[in-house]
């Protein structure tokens, strides 16, 4: 936990007070939606530079306790406000992940916190049924736009959320967080290389995790009201993610979902694979995914010459250091007994979680826009859009019985 | 090059005579086609548990030079013979790699050395097209087959092929070498542990190298009147067996070529890929091979509750040891900020390279059939006639525009 001393420090550096549980043992129960005036006058007082952008969570599930963490940990952002459905959750949400403060405000709908003219940018974590009302009703607020993965039910509706952003001058992004650990950037450099790597001829990923029985039907992640793009949408969004950051984003010609969907009692999808194809570029891509098959987080880039490779590209195996593989050059000895180099390992430190530098970068840009008129950085939702569009491919590709579909 | 001291008293124990290239800094001429009474001699007084089994070589292919070094090192076997088209051709083979000695046979045609009653087995790296008619010529004449990837051009021929060895009572191997280092024996313990590891539900494989353009045009490998299965039999073949080998040699209920395949100008496969899907278990299974890409030889098995893989699965990093990584029971720890487990490094030691294990395997086998009237094993010609079928399937899917072949 290395970033336990960075989170007291940073905490104090930028919501100006001192958490309560460093002092007291028993839970100190917060004020919600008290007077943000203190706030807004500390705030005032700072440059630019210095203002934090002031973040509100729309609802409580579990990935915003690491969130919140993180938008506390980013240098330039700040927990502002905080909604549930009710305002007991968002409030039993706040004292069991130590959020509460003088100054974070609580909200029972999600409405109110849309209302709230201090809130610069929304982090939301509903599930993605709801994505498309409120992502809309955020960017008309002028609120940017921080959206969990998959981002919406199909790129028709992500469409009508970005179109929304657009209108409204937000910045959008989806909340992948691997993007932006500093380890994704070197790997990137080390892969355009053209010397070291050569042309990306093939990829592979995989994204599995077993919650097990009970949450294979009951988990809002394989609720068709809910979560209806299953593991598709929860954990073949990176695959496909990963596959078309190494492509530069480009689109393949065509996709076709492989055979091996398997589905639960609501017609769910727990498992599917699918293979990618770049004519143009002779290159072909594959990626598993699943809810029922052990933890794995595989990317793996075959170029002509080199090869990049990690099994922890979601989620880092620790905070404070990841790493990848990286081989070029490799030749068999004389009479083939063996290889000339094994794969390298590169290192790389983080300064923040990887979460933290999403933040970071998402607050980075909000701040260029609010205070230096800059536009929305069209990357981002350039980035959810091809990965909409592939995932929609596959789920298509699954209904005509495998056929390719044509991008 | 641990084994340098081993193979020198290796060579000493099974040939009886001290290597010249010990003694001599200038090469010496061996005598060749000489009268083999001083061996026969030797070996006569030898119990059958030390008699070694006699090779016989059929072709200097390049890989001729790593198998005779192999036979020379494993505890059964010697090299006997030696035959290539020419004398001369055969002859600086065995002058170039050390072979000479006063008891080694060379032959300038194929026929004569099956005609050595002398020799017990045959390793037969001849270019596939081939192999029909010399491999059931040697199971004619009694010798034990051990013949080179891809076995045969398709199924119908390597039946010819197994279908004269079973007639003549002789045994089968296709000369895969990685099926015999203990680090496979290794990873199927762990993987066949229901426990540790669960059930398969994916795998992918990749086989590649970038051997230049020359190559691509001109090699053996790449004549469709030579190896006309380009990189699919040469490179594919492995992980078309290493994707079986993780299913118990059990053949899927589909395969269907992946749309990136690139050929030559004699329309030689240069790479391809595949999805194989086994219905009853759902599991899924992708492989790329190539001619075109960076050095690979990744295996990847995934588990229901464990994770297996290697980057060297064909040709170790080294010859002392070889590794896999294999994790279970790996989670997430609280907040998602982490693993609670690293993947686990298996280290597995090796007393002989793993062509010599795969020698003293065949040669164990062909002992017990020459000494103890065992029959054939027949594990390995299934394990290489379901190689070839998926093979055949995979080219069957690439003529039919990637439809899926029923298997």
């Amino acid at each position: 936990m290395k970033f336990q001393n960075q989170e007291r420090k940073e905490w104090r550096k930028f919501c100006g007070y001192t958490i309560c549980h460093l002092i007291f043992s028993h839970p100190i129960y917060l004020h919600y939606n008290q007077d943000s005036s203190k706030k807004k006058k500390n705030t005032s007082k700072m440059s630019n530079d210095e203002t934090p952008i002031r973040f509100g969570i729309i609802g409580c599930a579990e990935i915003a306790r690491k969130i919140s963490r993180a938008i506390n940990l980013s240098p330039n952002s700040t927990l502002y406000a905080l909604a549930s459905r009710s305002i007991e959750k968002a409030h039993n949400f706040a004292i069991k992940n130590n959020l509460f403060s003088d100054s974070l405000k609580i909200y029972g709908n999600y409405s109110e916190i849309l209302d709230d003219p201090f809130v610069d940018a929304v982090y939301m974590p509903l599930p993605t049924t709801f994505h498309l009302h409120w992502a809309i009703l955020a960017a008309e607020k002028k609120k940017h736009l921080l959206l969990e993965k998959p981002t919406a039910l199909n790129v028709e509706e992500l469409d009508k959320i970005l179109d929304a952003c657009d209108k409204n001058g937000v910045q959008f992004m989806d909340a992948s967080m691997w993007y932006h650990h500093p380890r994704t950037g070197k790997m990137k450099e080390m892969i355009v290389d053209s010397k070291l790597f050569g042309q990306v001829k093939a990829i592979h990923s995989s994204s599995s995790y077993a919650p097990g029985q009970e949450f294979l039907e009951n988990n809002i992640r394989v609720k068709p009201d809910l979560d209806a793009l299953g593991a598709l949408g929860d954990a073949g969004w990176y695959c496909i993610g990963a596959i078309l950051w190494a492509m530069n984003q480009t689109l393949p010609t065509t996709v076709t979902a492989l055979p091996n969907v398997a589905r639960n009692s609501a017609g769910v999808i727990l498992t599917c694979s699918a293979s990618l194809y770049w004519e143009k570029e002779e290159t072909v891509a594959t990626f598993y995914c699943s809810f029922i098959a052990h933890e794995t987080m595989d990317l793996r880039v075959y170029g002509s010459n080199g090869t990049c490779y990690l099994y922890d590209f979601i989620l880092p195996f620790g905070e404070d250091s990841a790493s990848f593989n990286f081989t070029s050059g490799a030749k068999f000895v004389d009479l083939h007994i063996g290889w000339n180099l094994k794969p390298q390992v590169v290192e790389v430190t983080s300064q923040l979680p990887q979460e933290g530098y999403m933040i970071q970068e998402f607050a980075s840009l909000v701040k260029a826009i609010k205070f230096s008129r800059s536009k929305p950085e069209s990357k981002w939702p350039h980035t959810s859009r091809i990965t909409q569009l592939v995932l929609d491919a596959v789920n298509k590709s699954i209904d005509t019985g495998f056929q390719p579909v044509h991008m």
